[in-house]
């Protein structure tokens, strides 16, 4: 596949593990920022540390946590402030995702099963709701009206993006320019929230704190086209989700509504019977592929977020070079490339 | 029944229509309140204010923004903020509500068919979480870090309290304590929070604010207590939910556990199968209702209820006699009498 080629010519420039240096360049404060993870998400109902713990610790990439402590030492952060807020841009990420699984139904999470394929629904509806509302008391203990305004309004835009989603469901007809604004509330909103944080609490004038939110919203649209693209790309053991989940749903995401406006006549009926109609048998998904491989669909997409990511990028140009700026063009750069 | 007996003694008491009462009093600030909610639910997304308006104008008693609204009153409040707070505390509600639904899969709401029976789940969950985050962004805007303080933790106490009854769904074994923390967390927190705002937003001193926190807490558990009493000694087209509803869903609440512990052996396997197994037959209900009556529990628990709404209203002690003061009185009096 078109795919496979792009990104091994990719990989020899980038690192392959340009994640793991992000990581690694807050490793200290990413041990703490999970203490206070554990330490909030305590109850006496136990069924909301099991639950919740089950997600947390299920190896996910913390990226967004990353994102704040790493952007509030790019802009010179010395206190402790960013560790707990750090951990409220998780525990957001955490009830949509707990949420999103109920809403999609999904029965595999980052590789293991679902908190809904194990407790059910109904308790994944009611823990989101507990983690919600323990970031905010969080924020409210932290003290800053702004950083609660960021993400405040971040949640909102989510939720509307969601519900969007949702409405756009099954629709073969949903603009292109719909599909972006959904992506870009559900996913680039909260890296947007997670980088500016890190330069509020550093207390940065209103242009560093502008270029953060840009890289953070631009960084996460591409982020998330190649989430999309991966649907459809990646192997079920390496991505930690199933396979095409989102041509199960009917997820009207962007690499199927070129595929659909690129198909011929013969070629859409397969897009109308699976993402209208809901009606999906044997091999459906491999024809899928193969017509956004026929298309060079996935490619494009992978370019189109290789664009969000350069627009990202530039917006670090306020910085000067060193270590964190490099960390975070590197990581955003790869993540264009990955396959899982 | 004996419960009618019981309720005929009181109206003669008290006023039939001490909540319409409560709401003239603040009828031009609560179209305020209804214009803030309206306003603050658009979204270009239509299904959200579909959704919402159809959960918010179905004939809600908005008792808990006129609590708000009362409350600040009662203080001597002479500002506008009370408006928003008030629509806040009914969005942090109408978000519970929809919820709840999709927890209890209920299909009825206030007598008309619920929004997770007419839109989804799926949409439910999502607007929900929208009603939550406008919540935050209005408290925000407010300003006030005491108010947001008192909010969010009402919400994960709330959160936390429905988790916990999903816990104990089907056990007979929960303890009778367990059963009013249930109903203090997840009912009597937010009326609690709904008429401390109307202290804080006053500017009053820490004992008026404890004082009308408490008056809150205890007035929510009676509603409570009656309200899950009311699940089987209602009728349908006067409660506007389904009777029987919690028994279906195999709810443990404070009527189910004192019918049980009253039962002989023989009656107690009329519950193990209905509330522990989960399997109600034809029938089961009335001889539910039939073993409730025998034991005289419905009466027992509204007499706990009017316990309750005494202890609240000894804390409007500390306010002298007036018009607002008497009103909460008989509201929250009036509650424990009502059969709807």
């Amino acid at each position: 596949m078109a795919i496979a080629t792009h990104q091994n010519k990719e990989q020899h420039v980038l690192s392959k593990n340009a994640l793991d240096i992000l990581q690694d360049l807050v490793k200290d404060e990413l041990v703490a920022v999970n203490h206070t993870i554990i330490d909030r998400m305590q109850s006496p109902v136990g069924l909301i540390p099991q639950l919740a713990g089950h997600l947390i610790s299920s190896g996910g990439k913390r990226l967004r946590p990353v994102l704040t402590l790493l952007c509030s030492h790019l802009c010179g952060y010395q206190g402790t402030r960013h560790i707990s807020l750090a951990a409220c841009v998780e525990f957001i990420h955490t009830a949509t995702l707990l949420h999103d699984d109920v809403v999609d139904d999904s029965s595999l999470r980052r590789g293991s099963e679902s908190a809904n394929a194990l407790w059910g629904n109904q308790a994944s509806v009611l823990v989101g709701d507990y983690l919600f509302s323990k970031a905010f008391q969080i924020m409210v203990e932290d003290g800053s009206l702004r950083i609660l305004d960021i993400l405040s309004s971040a949640s909102a835009i989510i939720a509307e993006g969601e519900v969007r989603q949702l409405a756009n469901a099954n629709n073969l007809n949903t603009a292109e320019e719909d599909c972006l604004e959904v992506i870009t509330a559900k996913t680039a909103t909260l890296f947007s929230a997670a980088c500016e944080v890190g330069a509020v609490v550093a207390e940065q004038p209103t242009h560093i704190c502008r270029a953060l939110a840009k890289f953070g919203l631009n960084f996460g649209v591409g982020f998330q086209l190649i989430d999309d693209a991966i649907d459809y790309g990646g192997a079920q053991a390496t991505i930690g989700k199933t396979v095409g989940d989102d041509f199960r749903e009917g997820k009207v995401t962007l690499p199927v509504l070129l595929a659909y406006q690129r198909s011929n006549k013969e070629e859409r009926s397969l897009w109308e019977k699976t993402i209208e109609q809901g009606n999906v048998t044997e091999g459906d998904l491999t024809c899928a592929i193969r017509l956004m491989d026929k298309y060079k669909v996935l490619q494009d997409v992978r370019n189109k977020a290789k664009e969000y990511v350069a627009t990202a990028c530039k917006e670090l140009e306020v910085f000067t070079e060193g270590q964190e700026r490099n960390a975070l063009i590197d990581a955003a750069r790869f993540c264009t490339t990955r396959a899982f």
